[in-house]
């Protein structure tokens, strides 16, 4: 299972009731949370989502409406006894701002929070179910998006069948890299036999805020669904490049490259109070866009 | 005029759709905002308030249910462009926080921002019509209530009369403070015969988070309505003690000692969801007392 739910997704300020930038993906068992926006924990609440279970934050760069919101999080998690550890993978500085913030309140918290800077592109978590890593974006302060996948086992035994062929079951991990099995009488039985395949597994890429920048798309090739920003309808291409942001089209265009299934389009600009031109734009270049609505979960 | 719009009345963190502490101040023609939990930048756009008018903001102390949304709510004044200068009046360490997360988002703000550091107690701000200062209370960390209060002359001239006894207009002011005239011929006219009283000027105190502090009824004795934080109910105030805050009939003893018209109590613990056994434990000891309700604004 791989989803991402919109918990914000206006840039710079809150406005129409659109808040800063929040996600929170849903990988496996696992939830995950990106950029945390002023007002995400009333966000949480809002969508009655049990955040008690994010064990990992990641903080994709320090304009503030991508963390306001972590400081007051951190905090009401600390107030509500939580006990699991906490990793938080964010821009090195952001560390000397929640130490300062901590011993300015003299407090401390009830659980270990463990701060990872972030530094290039690479892996950041990596379970038996999941793959996280980083790719820095062109962004006017240092900026990282995030990659969501999952791993699965090239290939699935077939219990019934292992067992028509006499395969122990200490074999069955070799079996699921795709070994084939060869018995006490050396006949060798081919893997397929007694293996299915599995399904392809699922990946989710959030590109932060970023520039055009045709090089996220080859490096996020055949990535299942991409977040692209799109803080400006075309029209306004110079001014995004000012301020290095992007436009409809120019989301559009990296989810074309990329050749993904599904594009996310957000971080809207408080100049627009309503939405609809930024799907049919974004559509006319890339079919399979949707708006990221707050309080709205995409499946992949 | 004073008034006092409460933006938001809970401690520690955001629920029930109550926020963390924030209050704006209307002295005259001024307004002024106390303390800046998170979200109070939506919680004044929620209230129709325009904004752009604070050129002050106060900063009780350095819990983040105080000032986590301040960075937000400086930040988005900066994209809105304000030119005014801005005085922010704030425990010390607020300043380095600060000054990090402006550099870490490699952004300068198009307006001055002057802090005031908290020291002690006295002035921070005195105009011709208003004067605010502030004063230390008993919490956990260094923490500061803030006492608004209308300055007003001794005296009104009244023209009529003046003119008959042929006071000049240039000896109006030293009549406002009381002063008797002497005329040419060597003539005392009384200040009373020229003069009208002025309303007593009114007073609004803002005790922040304290314990029970009955050296703060001394200080404020004679104000005319106390904000008091009522964290609990009456049977915790052990707990209250333990914490460094206060129940309501703590609250309201300080109200009845200080000799105050009214109480405004808020600063509730998250542990309730209803507020009525709060109105009604601090009445039965003090029966002006109001519940500090968001959006709305209490006039003295």
């Amino acid at each position: 299972m791989l989803g991402v739910t919109i918990l914000g997704n206006n840039s710079a300020l809150p406005a129409f009731d659109r808040h800063p930038t929040s996600q929170l993906v849903t990988l496996e068992d696992q939830l995950f949370l990106v950029d945390c926006g002023e007002g995400t924990q009333v966000q949480l609440a809002r969508y009655k989502i049990r955040w008690g279970r994010i064990n990992h934050i990641f903080i994709s760069h320090l304009h503030g409406d991508h963390y306001f919101g972590l400081p007051g999080f951190v905090h009401t998690m600390g107030l509500l006894n939580r006990e699991n550890d906490l990793h938080l993978y964010a821009p090195a500085p952001l560390k000397e701002i929640l130490d300062l913030q901590f011993l300015a309140a003299g407090s401390t918290l009830p659980f270990t929070l463990h701060f990872h800077p972030l530094e290039g592109e690479g892996e950041l978590v990596r379970t038996e179910k999941c793959r996280i890593s980083c790719f820095p974006t062109m962004h006017r302060v240092p900026c990282w998006g995030f990659l969501f996948e999952q791993v699965r086992p090239l290939r699935k035994v077939n219990i019934d069948k292992a067992r028509i062929h006499n395969v122990p079951a200490v074999f069955f991990d070799r079996l699921k890299k795709g070994e084939d099995f060869i018995n006490g009488s050396g006949t060798r039985i081919p893997n397929a036999v007694v293996t299915d395949p599995v399904p392809k597994p699922k990946s989710y890429a959030f590109c932060a805020d970023t520039m055009y920048d045709e090089t996220l798309a080859e490096k996020l090739t055949g990535v299942d669904m991409i977040y692209h920003e799109t803080t400006y309808l075309k029209d306004l291409n110079e001014r995004a490049a000012a301020r290095f942001h992007s436009t409809t089209e120019q989301a559009a265009l990296i989810a074309k490259a990329a050749n993904t299934k599904r594009l996310l389009i957000g971080h809207f600009s408080s100049k627009y109070d309503k939405l609809d031109q930024f799907e049919q734009e974004a559509r006319s270049f890339f079919p399979d866009t949707d708006l990221a609505l707050e309080g709205v979960t995409y499946y992949i």
